[in-house]
């Protein structure tokens, strides 16, 4: 039986596409509705089974649904939130899959129309970008990270928990301000150290690139247009987390430039042990 | 019909394990012999497939040899080789797929027994080590570098070519300091990140880490006494090539710490097309 009568999905990309041919999938709605500005991207995204059904017009998509879903990008979703509220159904549920939450938790902390706002986090993504490279496996071995506040209505948030339990592997609960210090370290830094260290790269050396150099750079494949919004609306956390590894590199360099084995074997030894308890999923 | 009447292994790690696999597979000598101090690991490596018989003793393993492929850790290779030549047959060859070259090259220009020397690497490896972890695969989709002088025999430098054409997708000749140069950005430096980066986070982040931060801190999963030795043995450059790259990052930082998108764009785009244009094999 469907959880939901209509979930409405504004924003059909890489992450609004899975998420709808997800819930299509299990069943979870009776219907789930596209909104997106481009009628070419309302065809591939219904040719694709991510939607029963999608319009251009805000109004139509939003005004029935239990809850609507902000997949667009992350500059996006306060403007967006504001402008879709009023035409929403008294006490309908809004939430978001935004990769950065404090600053989108606060203003949209108290919306027009008793709409109940529920920030979420699903940490899955590629490279790649648009309906075109949407799945509905990108959410397997997924953690979506919910960020209630105080503020944040109780029945909203159970609806929006069972949602993504049905979807990722595991939901977890964060305050928004450690979501966004985690988010910065875990996943923003990578991204800035993956595009700095293409950066700088010669011509020369790039010619013979091995496994690791490839992985560890694969994510500086990624929209830049995405990430340089992520990275402004997460600025101050990502300062803190780059500066945190600036420093621990500059400890491994003093070892090496040291030749000092003892201390570059604990750093190493130390980190080695830290990521072998990591679980790779 | 094979190219070589006996090729000898020394050292049935990963690397040696995995060759030796390679070879026997594809029939490019009469007969593989694997040196190792440890006779499990002889063992180990005959049922694996990967020697058709080994030994503990040196000179029982290289007497007869057309080929000795030193397979060790990186700072044995001088000692071994010296130890080997003379027991070598006169004019045989002895090569290595050492991770660094100057030192190894400039030690081994001249050696007893009239043995000439070729060095090598081939850019494959894995996170995992040992005889179990070998597979002839690992070198699908990879490189080799071999790293002659104006020393190198000509000759022994054609057979290992021919020897490497067969095993990896493609053989490239660079210098000794070239290549120790190229690889320290491209594979010694990302190693460093990737340790550094784990040392950097804290439990809490720990707990969420996404796919971007997986695959970016999969070679941490090394052995420590495998890399600190590659640390070491490639200082200069690798400090080098760490410096450059902070200055990179330092970049990165100052474009979000002004909030400077246009820069900023400019930045991650620059690296976007670097990445896009390398090969994923």
């Amino acid at each position: 039986m469907p959880v939901f009568d209509r979930v409405t999905i504004v924003g059909l990309g890489l992450i609004g596409g899975s998420l709808g041919m997800v819930i299509r999938r299990k069943r979870l709605a009776r219907e789930v509705v596209g909104l997106s500005r481009h009628s070419a991207t309302i065809r591939q995204a219904k040719q694709r089974r991510a939607i029963d059904w999608g319009t251009t017009d805000a109004r139509t998509a939003v005004a029935d649904a239990d809850v609507v879903i902000l997949a667009g990008p992350v500059e996006t979703i306060i403007p967006t939130a504001k402008r879709l509220a009023p035409l929403m159904r008294r006490g309908a549920i809004l939430t978001d899959v935004g990769s950065t939450k404090g600053a989108i938790v606060r203003a949209l902390g108290r919306l027009p129309h008793g709409v109940q706002f529920v920030g979420a986090h699903p940490l899955a993504g590629s490279e790649q970008r648009g309906i075109a490279a949407a799945k509905p496996e990108l959410f397997a071995c997924s953690i979506c990270v919910l960020t209630p506040t105080r503020q944040t209505n109780r029945a909203a948030l159970r609806t929006v928990r069972q949602l993504w339990t049905r979807v990722a592997d595991c939901v977890v609960t964060m305050d928004p301000v450690t979501h966004d210090r985690v988010l910065a370290s875990m996943s923003h830094l990578p991204h800035v150290i993956a595009f700095s260290l293409m950066a700088a790269t010669d011509a020369s050396a790039r010619a013979i690139a091995p496994r690791s150099f490839l992985d560890m750079t694969r994510v500086a494949k990624s929209d830049p247009d995405l990430w340089d919004d992520i990275f402004l609306t997460n600025r101050a956390p990502i300062l803190a987390a780059i500066d945190g590894f600036t420093r621990r590199l500059a400890q491994a360099r003093a070892h090496i430039a040291a030749s000092d084995r003892a201390a570059l074997q604990q750093f190493l030894r130390h980190a080695n042990r830290l990521r072998t308890n990591l679980c790779d999923c």
